[in-house]
């Protein structure tokens, strides 16, 4: 059994660590530490974990591997000295996904604390970077848009299928806001409601441009990127259009059949990435680390139309961290994940 | 009083016009009908409707004005002889919305049994076309995803601020679907979930196309549009994208701020249209006639970006219905409509 | 036209004041208040009321009459010089709703700064206290639970039909519990999700005990009242159980005949209460000033069983606050609550 | 592994019992039956199940033992002759419940078609029957209503608390009304709403009776059930409502807390009911196979409130099935069952 720890489990994310890891059958939950509720039971912030029978505590103590799920900054500050001695992390947070020191003044507000760990660190996104996930010290684990905008797009990217010009038009449920107070995720201010937000740039716009951009360095994305929030908890849903390269594949039937061989083929023997042959529904990925990836080609316009979807707080987080974790430890990368998604 | 009549009450639509018409002040609803439920109080099949005192009959009788909330093919059968009678008629059906028979069978699949009136109807898409509306025997009420589209980008397309690559991404309410039973809504199968559908050309598609090109020849739209469900009754939110035009407006702030003047000038006086400050919530124009629109530009791909949102019962039906309505009777156009949103 | 002020207006029971004063034909809104938001657009805050074109003010100021939104404390605090100029008063909170000031304390945890005030207040449930309300300075607008719990009793309890063993358990949206943020109301915590609260006494039981006492010196009501927060926004599902008295009707489809009979007389006439034919839903009171009213016998049991429904932002606060001003003016009582429910 | 099979897995109760048994150690799904779709793939009805790579066939073949999903009367038709061939039965359906053949006319309209086993037949409210249930060939499985109430009132009434003036308000999730299409479970007539229903008596009723009865022959219940559809998919919060024996505990905070030690004991070592230190939450059992209760005791009027809630398609259907399938089978009663709540 690899001892661990989860920095923060108060949080959604933190929470999500907790439940999955539970019952890991390779795993012993060594500590688990909270900003708030230290020296409450567990079960006391969150009912549904009462079983594991946990207590917070300030700082993880004696674990070989560390999950943060701290907000920005706080987290490298908290990682920093973990690396130091020798713990492996993997960090749910935003501060080693870029790998320009600069893009954190400019995206977070806030200078890096730890500049020297970005470029060791690896950008967690498993399917795309397994031989680095299995050897880093650092891993830094996607954002939950990026994971469904990049897995989209990828196998269109690095076959030279699309153009450059790519717009992303994601739907999120409200976890992935966090489970901090704001009359933004108030019942009354969401229940029967949707909006766009984040228009002048959301934070996680560079993140699939940086890793867009190194799937095929001959594209240069110009990505749009609008997250909508919608009523409900879990799930998002990712809409990507972009216009078929010029000559690539023929605009019609044949063409659109060419573009899902070749997505089935990028994701041929994925465990959690599945080609699906109808529109996916988010409900499908409840409480599951699958992504589902559904191609098609308006053969209108010419236009490659892409749906994803995922568990924000899964796929989207908890569990793209375990898969992590499991490669980093030489484990099956299933393993802890394999209950299927909860439908209705 | 102008009598006016409803055709088929009894989907969510019929409800619709009998409530926002029971407290019009110069309107009587002399009857209303139903496929279903025919001599049964209008009570018992919505009790919300109960004080209105109304029954179910077959067919409408001595009306000056009707409202036909038929599915398409019977609306065009049973709107035809009205016409003859000279009964003024708002179709909230898709019947009438084309302007050439063809496409009836390729969209809707069937013959249209009164192609001669396709010429006479005219789109009630009531800022664009009010004279028209004003003097019309026969008004194609538009449907609820065109209207949230093409109010979005009539400034856009019109002042020429844009090419012709569109994309049209629509977030609806399951009220759009209508009352009928069907799994796709099932409680059960919407509650905390989203899905796209109709990938391969939804019947909306072709009506965004023949009314944006007709409000600037020069365009030629090549419109994607993909409209997904989400969990809850009412509201459409409409995410528009396209690319500005070479040379138009410089592509940064003072940019932006001559799109918008554009935007607020194009709708300036218009009592149902408001342009607004921030992204705009569909529970802001819940129950009432409003449309509200945003258009920003996202100034690292110098696209367009535009988003409105209306409540798809009312502005995107028995509202606009009303309005129209209320041109071709010579009433005010906002007289029964100005009923604030129901919020939160 | 009469001008009114709305103290704190931005809260939901508040901004549903403004919603609904904004329309009312003989009422002219001279001036809302906030705690905070001064000076800030109320279309800022609330963009569905944009086009009222209100400011928010520190204080009410030349107004005839006003209504106090405030938490209770602040309400007495801000009531009880307004009476003293002369201004009349419909308060939201609890302030004025007891009889004696010795429930304060031990029910709010504050000692009343006006006690003077409480044997003049008018507890405002409209239907039980006509005369009253009409001659009032001061009104207590009932709490949103005991207005549907006292409506659904009262005629039992005045007819001596039932004992005093009361079971009242009710079912809530989230709008009654305000704006204010808190991990109860977090969009998460609350969709897809129920629970009773408050087992340990709610503050609105006295409230219930202290009415239905007053309805029948003769009954001691020994009430049981259990809330629980269900996921909807608006709305309150109460469901009494309460025992017949012997002897007073048979205890079979002839007794609930009578006691259908004695409920549709007490409400006969009664321009907001109805007594319907089948199990009520709170949407088809949403927006709306109705209470819905289902009384039926448990034949096996020989209890009678009342299901009262209503939209608690409306009849439950702001709605029956308007009804109790039209009545202190001498104004129809439906006047400016004329709007339909807004369903689905 | 044991083979089994699942007859009707079309519904959410047969969907529930595969997504479950797909991942229990012990058994081997070998066949999956449906009333449609039959040689459809399991993955095209319910996509979350698309993995197990089931066909839906005509029959159960070669099973060692099945579980039942099919409705009340077509479930006895089709257990009959498997329970001659040998094979043991958990039958989700109401068919063998009751214990008095007479029940089914008059509960379920229909005369049962093999009377000759409800004598034999085992109610299999797991933690009250467990060496019955053990030894059993036929298993009715509960009721999700009754299992909810019983075992919220089970302490209480074996350890002689109450008197049996006894009231159930139950508020359930929508799942619990089944995959069929009604208009009660549209989306637009469920959402932002709530109702009671079945007033005059639901079939889950003698459910209740029954077994109460049975726990303590010396109290004659007299039971009134009120169930309330509630806007969410799954969960079942019950809330019970009986007057403390007179002498049995005083009536204060003593007597509360001999009454919860009384459950604490009466549900000691019990791995899926839980006694709980606050109202209990259904997100607490999302997906999961617990029954969480929380008795108090309301000191104003001497009465026990007991609140209990589960997964109405778990601990209520799918998981106490499969719960009494491994007493059944001699295995760890946890066994597959194990995976914590999804939440939030």
């Amino acid at each position: 059994m690899v001892k661990v720890g989860i920095i923060n489990v108060t949080g959604y994310a933190g929470a999500e660590l907790a439940r999955l890891l539970a019952k890991h059958p390779q795993v012993k939950i060594a500590s688990v530490t909270g900003r708030s509720a230290v020296d409450q039971p567990l079960g006391e912030v969150f009912p549904h974990l009462a079983e594991m029978g946990l207590t917070i505590q300030p700082h993880v103590d004696d674990v070989e591997m560390a999950f943060s799920a701290l907000p920005h900054k706080a987290s490298a500050e908290a990682i920093a000295p973990l690396i130091e001695k020798g713990v492996r992390v993997v960090d749910i947070s935003a501060d080693f996904r870029f790998k320009s020191a600069e893009d954190y003044p400019r995206w977070y507000d806030f200078h890096h604390p730890a500049p020297y760990l970005l470029t060791e660190a690896v950008y967690g996104l498993t399917e795309l970077r397994r031989p680095q996930v299995a050897a880093a010290r650092l891993v830094a684990n996607p954002g939950c848009y990026p994971t469904g905008a990049i897995l989209a797009l990828a196998p269109a990217v690095k076959g030279g299928l699309i153009g450059g010009d790519i717009i992303v038009d994601s739907k999120s449920g409200v976890s992935g806001a966090g489970r901090s107070l704001s009359l933004t995720t108030h019942y009354c201010e969401v229940n029967e409601n949707t909006q766009a937000y984040a228009l002048e740039g959301h934070r996680h716009l560079p993140e699939i441009v940086q890793e867009l951009a190194a799937l095929n360095p001959a594209l240069s994305p110009r990505v749009t990127f609008v997250p909508h929030l919608i009523p409900m908890t879990r799930g998002i849903l990712t809409t990507c259009y972009a216009p078929v390269a010029e000559g690539v594949v023929p605009i019609n039937p044949k063409g659109e059949a060419e573009i899902i061989e070749e997505y089935r083929s990028f994701y041929r023997d994925e465990p959690f990435v599945r080609v699906v042959n109808a529109p996916p529904q988010t409900k499908h990925t409840w409480g599951n680390n699958a992504c589902l990836i559904y191609p098609t080609l308006d053969q209108r316009t010419g236009r490659l139309i892409v749906i994803s979807c995922l568990d924000n707080l899964v796929k989207g987080a908890a569990g793209q961290a375990i898969q992590n974790m499991n490669l980093m430890l030489g484990l099956p990368e299933t393993m802890g994940l394999e209950a299927l998604p909860v439908c209705p």
